[in-house]
Formats: structure tokens, sequence, C-alpha cells
């Protein structure tokens, strides 16, 4: 199966780091294919970069000759899930909804260890928008920016090791999820540590495409994620034919 | 004061009609300017819709020389509104957020009346993000397209009025929330006929935009809408300068 | 429009220092008229309080020949709240429920500055009735009593932004709610200190007072807030004719 | 042990009916004594009823000479628990959530079968007051008023089976719950109807109180319901001493 | 009445004091028999320990020939109780459900005072199952194990207390539940130590089934508690005839 | 890797049926095992079957020499998960949560298409255990036994197909889940019929068990599934040694 790992900061960097880590944990069969938008913010860390990430995204995808089995969007805040899922035909899935899903398969209450403080309300209402707030213990900020998370590990493993123990003792977390698609490559390094379940997105989200592949499994068509309707989009990309029709 | 009512469709005679309502209602000293972006969806019925009207909305406002006291976004889905908040200093009201506060003053639970079916699982899903799930009694769709609303208003208020009458004898709404922006200028008919409080929520937002700059009160920027961190934006809108820098 | 400012409690000092704060924020036009029952509690700081105080101010609006466009019941505590929407046709405005509404317009989480500990519950449960629990970061006390608040105001100021700080810091609120109507004249105070909107419930309740008027809303009298069945009252209030028939 | 049923209404046949179904559960040693104020609504059908309802049977109760072991607030709104909760330091049992407590025993879900439809949106309250919103399958409404209840019982047994049996198959209730202290005398005869037990709320406060008698068990006065402070009270009933002091 | 405590673990010094506390309590005419299963783990503290206890619970009780009017579960985890109540015409109590809902008489929150940390998250997501997570302000664990706490009564007041002090005065708990059936004969002590209701599930339960047994109540047979399916038990306990037919 | 589907009733030709779909979705390299118990009810259709059959599956389980890298406890009830995940060391799948999960990838609601009507507060008490309450449009019965779907399948597709539909249009489901075990090899007529994704747990709990194992991941052993305390068992199973001793 053919799944392009969307990253949607412009980082040409993280996008090859997460590319790595996705390919390691693919099992054979399983082509990856990782790419980043042209235009948009070096790293997501709120709402306006996010609105400004994925409608580069949806251009880079839609514009696209290529078409994938599976699409994940690989930034922990899942930005754009919902647009991409009505607009394409296949599997979508979002780095932060793998996690958390996966999450619910290994313990009662998992928390998120995220990047700068600013993250932590954003966070807690994703969990709250996927339902999943009776599962989450808590959502704990590093302090760190996005680059930094990226550019320096050692200090991103001390920072992980620090909160993500007191979400395991005093919020009662009994998984770990990496809060940054940046934070690629230290999962297990903090797990070791820790000695809980350690859960970096774009894993988990490499791992669910190939199950909903082999079951043969689409996003449901009906309801959250219909197709959209037709009609008319001044000044929309050019070169792109939406895949719907206009 | 000045306020700026952006509706983020790109239909300008919807824009002219939603003017015609804030104008209405604003009080003596509310000067009404109403924009919409050059570029995007015609209507916004959905998630993809929502993305590509938001960055080019994002663009008009920033791009502007001209800056106001409070912005007000003119769509039933509030689209953008985090990263509005964190864009500017000022106040930002959605629609549905403005008539779902307005409607918690005036009955313990209020449904909202929408457009095509697919628009309830998003709408609950914007209920449920403000908090407001145990205040919803239903959200029930009418039917009808965006420009259907706009273009045929009898049809409109024949579909508002059984929707409506349904919510308030089966689902227990006590108060009716227009849940389009195309709906302007019906209110007050569907009140008469069920004789339960009716909402459109650009009025809402008009008045509570006054409210909040009586008051001198601005969005918040210690948490959810804090500014965006300065960094590179890769082929950002040309001509803009970001205000926090760059 | 006529404002009635209506103070449950019988502390006619407090009654004129929050008059003066409701004269402040009313616009030209919005005519302020404050009262509080003759009879009853000199504060108001727990479920027995407010019953003896609700009779009495149902009492003396019903007793009373004028009627106004607007009622605020100004206790943090909104005591009476139903039964007043039931008895009048007009819009009766809590102040803490108009408080945490604002406060929903301007960040994603509030939290209330109170007086006494054992206000916290009976706040907590305010919160839930009005089905915000989501949008509540926490009910802090500041260990004053209601007239404590009034008398020593430094000592008010200082408490205020020692738990307003630990609300902001350590529980995530990015809006912060004076917890009692005799807070009246501090918020900007506190607001200026910590650098978050902080709201007395009075002005908010005044200002969504107009923003109501100005649309032409009124309580829906459908359901939770249906006028009083016809009935014998035995030994009601002497002189007092129920609106509604009896 | 003595218990005081006190029914909030002033009618004196209820308190009858009521008092004799008090009695015939009562085991021996357990003395019930049925008292309504004397001033005050014959029948309570919304929050302005209550309020007055409260404030009389405050006074009744407070003037009176006699002590009890045990309050029960024979009325299924339990107007006044929290307040008669402060006043006295023994055990307060309002009859909805007796009934509602006891049915948790029974059966997964409840329904509350209640009087005017006007009551439904308040008795869906006071569930969530109780936080027992995910016990409850529904309130249903009869349509009698209080007065009806009490004087055609015929009527109200085809109405509480009609509506309980809808209960039953369409909302999932396991348990049926009299939603009016009105309807004495008629919970074996639904009962033996559907199949399913059927609660009236004044029989398992009596058997409550009893509990919490034997086991030595007196309201917590650390939280919610702490002592009121002490303070002045203009123009409190004359020749009532409050038993905290003054 | 006659009422069958029974005790799912083997210990039989343990079912012995438990015995001694629901004679204490128990009224004149209600008569106390206490077992506990002939197989199963000498202490239960976990989900393991509950499935193999449950089971050896349910041969003992239907292997029996004595049928008693009231089953009490006297484990604060409630394990079996729905197999029970399915299985049984009567009435099974819960000591943790009973400890819950006598709690929810007494203060608006409790809290529960468990055994090892291991048993907080099931503790947790068992109140949950109540739905009373509302009610609940916290479950604190003690770090004892079921042994310990019933050989080393010193050392269990001491962290009663200490942890039950914190629950009042950190998580707002107005009333204290011990959260084990070892801990039987304490609750008075920790009682008056903190002056706070404590409340030992055992006493409770015994309370509530006379309750019930005077009002005539017994389990709801219509959904969650209907009896089993006739069908074909392989190898199940020799000489046990199932009561409802095979 | 070796799975074992243990598939917790007696019917051994509901074992192959079973083992069949389960062989066709996993992928080379994964080995299927599929057992039931030699004790226990021929189908489990409430607690009280639930409680047998748990216990025999644990010993079939434990008094195995074979150990597996993942277990799959295929009954939609997920009975005994907790229990199996703390006795032991690797992965454990509930074939109910294993569905919910998937749902939750490819639709906002999901409904679980349950066999008799009793099931229906088992699965949504299930639903809430997992906290996906907000994510479950409804649980619909199709009136039919297990063995009933087991044997007459024309007959299962038809229901299956009725009530499917009415999730989907009356309840707003947007993915459906085969609430039995037993329902076998008839997901993708339902889904080519009613054009929604159908899923069965079964097949879900292999292909989540594959992503689990390639990722290296366990159940987390710090709170909710912590391995059982050492401790002696009376009359335990002969023959079993317990894994973590005893």
């Amino acid at each position: 199966m053919k799944v392009l790992v969307l990253k949607p900061n412009t980082s040409s960097e993280m996008t090859a780091s997460i590319d790595r880590v996705a390919r390691q944990y693919a099992r054979p069969g399983t082509e990856i294919t990782s790419w980043n938008p042209d235009r948009g913010p070096l790293s997501i860390e709120g709402a306006f970069d996010r609105q400004i990430a994925v409608e580069s995204s949806l251009e880079k995808v839609l514009k696209a000759k290529e078409r994938f089995d599976s699409y994940i969007i690989a930034c922990f805040g899942d930005p754009g899930l919902q647009a991409f899922r009505e607009a394409l035909d296949v599997n979508i899935l979002g780095i932060a909804e793998s996690a958390m899903l996966t999450a619910c398969m290994l313990g009662h209450k998992f928390s998120v260890l995220s990047v700068l403080a600013r993250s932590r309300p954003s966070a807690e209402s994703l969990v709250r928008h996927y339902g999943l707030q009776d599962r989450c213990a808590s959502v704990r900020a590093t302090g760190l920016s996005v680059l930094e998370v990226h550019s320096n590990q050692k200090k991103l493993i001390t920072r992980l090791t620090q909160e993500g123990k007191k979400a395991v003792e005093e919020d009662g977390a009994e998984v770990l999820l990496l809060g940054c698609a940046g934070m690629a490559g230290v999962d297990k390094i903090i797990q070791s540590a820790l000695n809980v379940p350690v859960l970096d997105g774009v894993v988990c989200a490499v791992k669910l495409a190939e199950s909903l592949y082999d079951y043969g499994l689409k996003t449901s068509k009906v309801g959250f994620f219909k197709t959209p309707e037709k009609k008319n989009y001044l000044g929309l990309w050019p070169g792109v034919r939406l895949p719907w029709g206009q």
C-alpha cells in the first residue's frame, strides 16, 4: 500500500526525520512517501499556524498527480483532518488521534507531553473533540518550542522524562504520548526510562493505516466527513481540479 | 466604535444582506463595515470550505490598512475564530458563539436550525467545543443549501417554522438559533410564528461586541488565544506584515 | 431603557456602591435604579440567606408600582433567577450568569474568585447548573466574608490578586470573575495587575441587558421559565397583586 | 425516632394523605408528624411557588418548639433542601433525592413521571444537580396539575400507567418514580400493572431517614451544608430564634 | 428479614469481623448470616482476584439450600453485583454502591479511602459505572494491602486519618467512605477525629437492605438485571440447579 | 507473531467460524490459534454468563503451556479484559474495544448492532467504561439470541440491515459495529447494502494486535492493569501455576 506522510509545516529537515521513523516501522509492502507543503510556517504552534498550514497542505495534495491509499497528517493537532477526510475517498489519519486510540488499548489513562505551554488548552480541546476526555490524565508542556524539540534532542529527552514521570506519578497516566511530530525517535528512550508505553503518533498512524487498509475500510461518507458540495471557489489554487468536481 | 463584519464566503450579495441586518441593530456610534474575502467558496457548507475561507479571510484582514475595534466572523461555524483571536489584539466574535451565549440568557435550552443535513454533526461538535452541550436541545437541518437559504426566503421561512416547531415541541427548545448567516432578516418572522425567541447570530454578535467595547474588554492573551510565536512563514501573502512581527 | 439593579441583601451601603458601578458603565439612555429589599440578611453567604433574601426581593419587586425593562439580580449566586424569570415578562439577568457568559467570549476558561470557602461548592454547583463546567478552570475562595469584602478594599485587592494569580498560573484560567457583588470597583485594578480580563458581573449584566433590549428579546416562556400557574397563595404579601392573576 | 414530614404547600388534605403513607411504612418506633406551612401556595408547580413555600416552611420549622431527629421535605423538587441542611444539625431528606437514590439500587436507569409539562426542565435540572444524569432514562409529564393529581386518582393511575409504559419500553427505564408528593398511594397499583419497581419518594425518605438514624449519621457540616454565618437579618420572622445565633 | 452478608474473599477471620459489624447495626428482626466462598483468593485486590472470587461466590450461594431476603456483597468493588442481580429475584446490595448512595444524602461530595494505590483507577471506574463521578471528590489510597488493613488496626487508623484529612481539606470531600470491607470497626474513630461522616459500606448495605425490604422492593428485572436466558452450561458446579432452569 | 483468539463461550462451531474470519484477514506471518474454554455457557448473553465464562477462560489460558504474543477476547462485551491484562505481560484485545476504536478513525459516531434487547444497557455501559459515550450514536438490538445469530444467517442479515439503516438515518451513525462475535462473516454484506463501514470486532482486533506487535507495545503495568499481588488462592485450578507466583 502507498502511504503519504504529510507533515504540514515547511521544515524539510523535520520531514526527513519523520520519514525515517515512518519507514522504520512500516511493514514490507507499505511504501512511505513524505511531503511537506511548499508554503506556510516553519513550525506549527497555534491556530493561526494551523490555518495557514492546512490550506497549503490541501493544495499540495490536491495538485499532486499521485494518489495514495492512506494519508497521515503528521502534526500533533491533526490540523485539517476533517477537511482532508471530506476531500478524499480513502483513509486519513491524524497522528494525535492515532496515538490516543492506540493508547486506549494499552492503559486506562494517557497523558500528552506537549511543546510550549500555549499548546495545552488546544491539546485538551482536541482530546475533547475526540470524546476522549475520560481517558486523558493530563496534558503537560515541556516548555520547548517545536524547533527546539527538533534541534536539541538531549534537552528534549530530559524534559520529556521529567514531565512524563510527573504524569505517571501525579496524574495517573499509564501511557505517554509524544505531543509533537518533531519528537521523532525518542519514544523508546523515554519508554525505557519510565517503564510505561510511550507512543510516537507517526508510528501509530502508519500501523493503523495498514490495519484499515488490510480490512478494506475507508472513511465513512454519510455524516461528518461527507464529500464537499459542488460549488464555485473564487481564485482557488491554479491548476487544481477538485476530485468531486466544481 | 468600528466593527468589521467579516463574512468568510465570497458571495457579495449575502454580504450586503448581512450588512443591512448589522446596521439595523447597531446603535448610534457603532460604525459597521462588511467585507468578504476576495478568494474562496461562494458558500460554506463543510470543513473543506471553512479551511479555504479562513485562509483568504485572514489575508483580507491582515492585508488591510484599516483596523477595527471588533471583528465579527459571520458564518455559523465560527471558522477561524481561534486563529483570528490569536492574530489580533481586540475582540473577535463568532456568530454561532454569540447566538448560543445570548440564548443562554433567554431559556434553558436552545436548538439550532441549520442548512443541509451534513452540517448537523459539525454544529453539534461546535456546541461541544464551546462546552454548551447541556444547553443544546437539538440541531435540526432544514435541508436547504446556503445558496437556497439566501435565494428563496419563502421556502426558508416555511422550513424554519416547521423544524423550529418540532424543536420546541419534541426536543424541548426554548430559544431557536438561525444556523446560517444567510438566513438574515427572517428572525422576527419565525419568532412571531412560534412565540419563542429566535436569534440571528449576526445581530447577537453586533450587540455583544458593543457590550465588550463599553466595558473595555479584550480577548485574553494568556492561554487559548495567545499571540502567535514569531517565526518564518514561507510564501505567505505578499505585502502582508504580521502584526506580531515575523 | 429602565434597568432595576436588585441587590438581594439589605445593606444599603453596598447597594450604593453597586449603583455607582452600574451607572458608570451604563450607556446614555440606560436609566439605572438600584434597590434592596426591606427585610432579610445583611449579607448573603449561603442557601439559607438566599431563601430569605429572594422572598423579600420578590415582594419588593411585585409590590412596586414601577416596572422596568430589565431586572438585574446583583448577588453572585443569582438567587431567585428562575422565580423572577417566571414572574416577569421582561429580561432578568443574574450577575454570575452574565459574568460567566461574558467570560466565554474572552477566553476558553474562567475562574471565579469567591468570598468564604463555604461558597466554593455552591459556586461550582451554579456553574454546573448553567452547563458551563467545561469552561470553568476553578473556583477559588479569598476567605473574606461579604462584609469584609465591602469594608476593606485594600485587603480585598491583595487577596484577589493572590488567588487570581494562582487561578491563571496553576488552574489555567484566562479570565477572572469577581465572585461577589460587594467587590464592586476593583475589577480594573486586578486586571492591570494580572493582565487578564477581570469581570464584575454587575457591569456585565448591565451591558447584556442593553444588548437584549436593543434586539427586542425577552425571556422565553415555553419551558423552564413559564409564567406561574394561577392558584391560591395563603397569606402572601398584603397589597401585592401577582402579575399573572391569582 | 421522631420524623417530621414537612409538605411545603398549604393543602392540608394533601398533608393528610402523605401522612397516611408515611405512617404505613414507618417501622414501630418511628413517630411520624406531618406539617405544612401556614402561608404559601396551595400547590407547588414552579420556581416562584418553591421560593414562597420554602420561606414559610423555614419559618414553620424554626418557630416550632419541637425538634425532630429527621426532616423530610415532601415535594418532588426538594425545595429548600440546602437551606434546611444548613439550618439544622440533623438529617434532612428530600423525596426526589430519596426516590432517585433508592432507584439506583434497583435498576440501572429510572424515569420520573411528573405532573405538568412545565415541570420537565426543572426535574431534569434537579437530576443533574444530584449528578444522576447518567442514571435517568427520562422525565415524562402526565399533563396533570398537582391538584388534579390529588383529586382524580383514577385519571392519575391511567396517565401514570400510560407514561410509565412508554418510559420502560421506549426510554429504557427500569424503575419509575412518582414525580409529585400528591401521587401518594398509587405506587403499588402502577407497579403491579407495569411489573417494574415504582417508588413514592415519601416512603423512600422515611425508610432512608430510619437507616441514617440507626447508623448515627448526620448531615456533613464542612462544605455545601455548613451552618449559616451569624449575621443580622432585618425583619425576620418575629419570635424565631435562629438555632446558630444571630 | 434474613440477610446474607457474602464476603467474596476466603479469609474467615475477616468474615467474622464483618459479621460483627453487620449484627451491631442490624435492627431487631434482621437476622444476619455471613459467608465466604470455599475457594478463591484470601484477599481481593484487583480484577483477576475479583473474577475468581465471584465465580466461587456464585457457586456458594446457588448451591446453598437456604435462601435470603437480601444479599450483601461485602467487598468494596461490588464484584459480581450484576451477575447476582440477574441470578436472584430479591435485592442484592454492594457495599461500595451502598456507601456511595448513603454519602449522597449527607454531603455534596464524598471521597473513597482505599487500600493499595493499584485500586485507585478501579475505584474511579466503579464510581463512573454508577454515574456518580460528579459527587466524588477523590479516591485516595492508604497504601495498605487488604491483609495489612485487617491485621494492623493502629496503622490503619493513622493512615485513614491522614488521607481523610487531605480528602476534606484539599479535595473538598464532605463524607468519607472506607474503601475496603476489611476496614470494619474504625468508622466512628475516624469520624470523631475528622468531624465528617465516615461510612462503612457493610453497615450502609444492611440498613439499605432493611429499607428496601420494608417497602417491598426488589431488583427490577426488565433491563440491566434481567434473569439469565435458559441455556446449556458445560461442566457447571455439580449439584447446583440454576434457579431459572437450564 | 502468534495470536490466540479466545472465544469465551463453549460453542466449538462458533469458534470455528470466528477462526475462519481471523485467518482471512491476518497477514502472512500472523499465526492464528482459536480456543474456547472447556466449561461454561454455550452462549454469553448477560453478566452471569460472563462471570462463568471468564473464570473458565482464565483457567484455559493459564493452564496451557503455550504462550502467545497477543490474546483476543472474542465476545462483544470484552469479558475479563481487565483480569487478562493484569494476568499476562503481552497485549490483550477485546473485540468490542477494538471495533469501537477502529470506528473512531472512520466516522464521528458509531452504532452497535446487538443481539437481544437485554444486551443494550450492558453495551451502553461498556461504551461508557471506555469513555466513548460521545462517539456512540446508539446501541440497537436485532432481537436475535446469540445462537440464532449463528444459525440463521439470512435472518441475521435482514435484521442487521433494518436496524443499521435506522442507526444511520435516525441516530446519526456513520459506522456500524457487529455487536456479537457470532455475527462473523456478514460485515461486508451489510456494508454493501448500507454504504457505511461495518466492523467485525474480531477482524479489528487481529489487525490492531498486529499493529501493537510491530511497534513493540505491551499493556502498561503501572495502573489499571498492574500484575496481581502474590497471595494465596484456596482451591484454584489444579495444575495451574500463576505466572506472577503465588
